[in-house]
């Protein structure tokens, strides 16, 4: 039988990601991950949370656009740096190496197996929080995580997120194919 | 160096879920993987996104509520059932054993490690999809995946869905504490 245990949110494990943005002349990143797929199908909409006393907030407002880069667990202390210190304080604009593409002001992170970048689409607001809905424009992958062209996560080795154990996960083995 | 693979959403893997809506008199259950953590504190605001074609969406207009259950690795058969098939034409009522909670018409599945019931809140539309907004008014743990009252994900052994690769993954090893 289940225990009753109060209002939590248990949707975990997320994808464990880094958001780049670009706030007055310099890069930002934030760790981010509460963060969500809105629209499986073109045009591909994507969340991110963010607390509203977040610097990036200022950035996303700025150029209206932002990417979404997924971690690798060798990335593992760099991904923890970026969530544990504030860009209101530190500057993390030399935290990663980052290249701009379709929208010229978004940073993506060029030691990341997987980024998209993002423009935009609309902001939905709670009292605490701005939840930015991004639209993918480009996606950009590491070569070395691809096998016939396609995205192999065993080869990505992403990092994943659980709020409810504040730890940080790997993915294991594949289980079985989807929709048999 | 990265290379661009067009616009796709990479945001992957996801937990992959089971969404429980009563459409008419009989219980009804959709495998769902795109999912968000929209508001991570209370109200605790999670999306689960819908093509308009499925007939949970009948269910949620006319009780709007939903639960959203968190799937076991032992229940992958079920759980990849519930995604091959349509409530339009099966009927998938006894798929799994269910309770209502504080929500009287919304089924909980009784054999899920976790599970969360949600009020209807909000409903984002795009042209294709509807992306209801559920806020969290209870949430139920099987004993067995609680360390000392703490969901344990290594109990609970989550299902990881994977759309690029159409796959399926299981939770790997711990990699250390978020937030250190």
């Amino acid at each position: 039988m289940k225990n009753k245990i109060g209002r939590q949110n248990v949707l975990y494990p997320m994808p464990a990601t880094i958001l780049g943005t670009k706030v007055g002349d310099k890069v930002n990143f934030a760790n981010i991950g509460h963060v969500g797929i809105l629209n499986a199908i073109e045009p591909y909409l994507l969340s991110v949370s963010l607390s509203k006393t977040h610097l990036s907030n200022r950035g996303i407002a700025d150029h209206r656009g932002f990417s979404i880069n997924i971690m690798s667990q060798v990335q593992i202390e760099e991904l923890d740096f970026a969530g544990t210190t504030t860009g209101h304080k530190t500057d993390k604009s030399r935290l990663f190496d980052t290249f701009t593409g379709e929208l010229k002001t978004v940073p993506i992170i060029r030691d990341c197996p997987l980024s998209m970048e993002c423009r935009l689409f609309d902001t939905y607001v709670t009292a605490t929080t701005n939840i930015y809905i991004g639209e993918v424009v480009a996606t950009y992958a590491d070569e070395a995580v691809l096998t016939n062209g396609k995205i192999d996560l065993q080869k990505v080795r992403p990092v994943l997120f659980d709020m409810n154990g504040l730890q940080y996960w790997s993915i294991g083995e594949p289980l079985g194919k989807c929709w048999k």
